[in-house]
């Protein structure tokens, strides 16, 4: 949960909605139910909350803490793949324990945002049966924390990470042998994000390619990881948990490509606030047409 | 036509066969009679003559002239998607200006590789009737004979061009804004080349993705972009010269893919002399299946 600063090209945004966890959960609210678990300060706005749960997401999870909610400033420039971290605050976030509910520890489908790969562990240690782990990891955890997060991958299914992060991880400059590298590590299935270019997912030891829909304007390009994910999750959750399904799977990753596309045509959350099942649907199916060869 | 010599991290070659026709012609000769038009010294070795032959090009249209053949020395580091230039000796290739002889203008299709483009525009307007005309450039003669160039872009049905080279022309860093520019400028098909990213396809106002088809070593990239056009247009050329048909320009252009990340698994052409059609046939269909969503 956070208040994010982002100048881009395009304009620029001030404190506004963002966050791993809300990013997420806006896109996987279209296909299966969401709760949210995260933190936030007392100076986090009324209508945030008010928006989640107009969008039918559970916040039962979001912890209201005295402090400051997590901030971060952040700014793009031409190349629209990478973030130049202008000023991180952690506040309320640096003491964040999540505890689960019994309703919440229930859920079938684990996805674990990017935090310290410590608490990821004890997040997973609290859910009852999860059927799909999903995780999320950076840069700055695979340079600090590695073993807690190579132990942490022999225990989830699913591993979504960045080219840089699937290199740095592996210590291979190959994004392809980086992927396949990381899923003899654990994880069924790793998914490489590589922004404008698209993904590569590896499962059952084959690598396979999705481009990015094609976007003429990119205004504001965080939470794309995120909004992919929830998408990608989403679609997994509703449909198939099977992941040697690579039909599913590879729709599942096309609905990730579809929603995170139509999120970075705007600041912060705004597009994904207003994105409905049917336009998802449309441009899903015009993503089919572009890139499916006859 | 080049003796090239490149290093990069999987090995090196000294003085071996290149050159964009080269690389064209062995790739687009599984698909359609090619015609090679180019300039060699006299130290051009008579075994590489022998090769194209032997693999069914016409090199009626191979010059030797006195002096030494075209130079390029090159190295690729980690990032194979861009090699850095050591040294590039002309010489012989200085003063070459192509001749057709009235077979090769009456073909119906020409490529023009990536020279001057005021030598690409005298050889177009030796052609007698063609039906597609398909041209590649590079930054230099952007930099250099723009206004050539944008002179010759009103006479060419397509335009083959990397990210770096879409961006020179467009002026805009967006690779999508940018290759829908260019269709504004003269061709009525651009494909903006990625490396390992694969391409964007612009036809008919639309921009079509097809990722590069993933390799888990590349030996050698050079000759991925002549290899990739070679393929593109000579499948074409065996199917359908209607640029609107849509499907049959993205099976062209997967074509492209597959044959070549044959070239990019070996130095030189060595992977390219011995590839055959069912391999190519096998790999198009294993790359259908990596890349359709259902």
């Amino acid at each position: 949960m956070a208040l994010d600063s982002v100048q881009t090209p395009e304009g620029e945004s001030a404190e506004a909605l963002g966050g791993s966890a809300v990013y997420f959960s806006l896109a996987a609210r279209h296909f299966a139910p969401v709760r949210m678990v995260g933190v936030v300060g007392t100076d986090f706005p009324d209508a945030h909350r008010e928006l989640l749960i107009r969008c039918g997401v559970d916040i039962a999870g979001l912890q209201a803490v005295p402090g400051r909610t997590f901030r971060w400033v952040g700014r793009f420039g031409k190349d629209f793949n990478r973030a130049q971290t202008l000023d991180t605050q952690l506040n309320v976030f640096e003491k964040f324990d999540p505890r689960l509910s019994p309703e919440q520890a229930s859920c079938s489908v684990l996805f674990l945002a990017n935090i310290d790969p410590d608490l990821q562990r004890r997040v997973l240690e609290q859910m009852a049966a999860p059927k799909l782990v999903v995780c999320d990891t950076m840069n700055f955890w695979i340079g600090l924390k590695r073993k807690s997060l190579e132990e942490l991958l022999t225990r989830i299914d699913v591993l979504i990470v960045n080219e840089e992060e699937a290199q740095q991880l592996s210590g291979d400059s190959n994004n392809v042998r980086a992927g396949l590298f990381l899923t003899r590590r654990g994880p069924r299935v790793v998914v490489v994000k590589k922004g404008e270019h698209g993904v590569l997912c590896v499962a059952g030891g084959v690598v396979h390619p999705l481009p990015a829909f094609p976007m003429e304007t990119v205004k504001d390009p965080t939470g794309a990881g995120d909004s992919f994910a929830g998408a990608f999750v989403g679609a997994l959750a509703e449909g198939s948990l099977d992941l040697r399904d690579i039909g599913a799977l590879k729709r599942a990753l096309a609905y990730g490509a579809v929603v995170s596309s139509v999120n970075v045509s705007d600041f912060s959350t705004r597009a994904l606030e207003t994105l409905t099942r049917p336009v998802i649907e449309e441009r899903l199916r015009g993503y089919r047409e572009l890139v499916n060869v006859s």
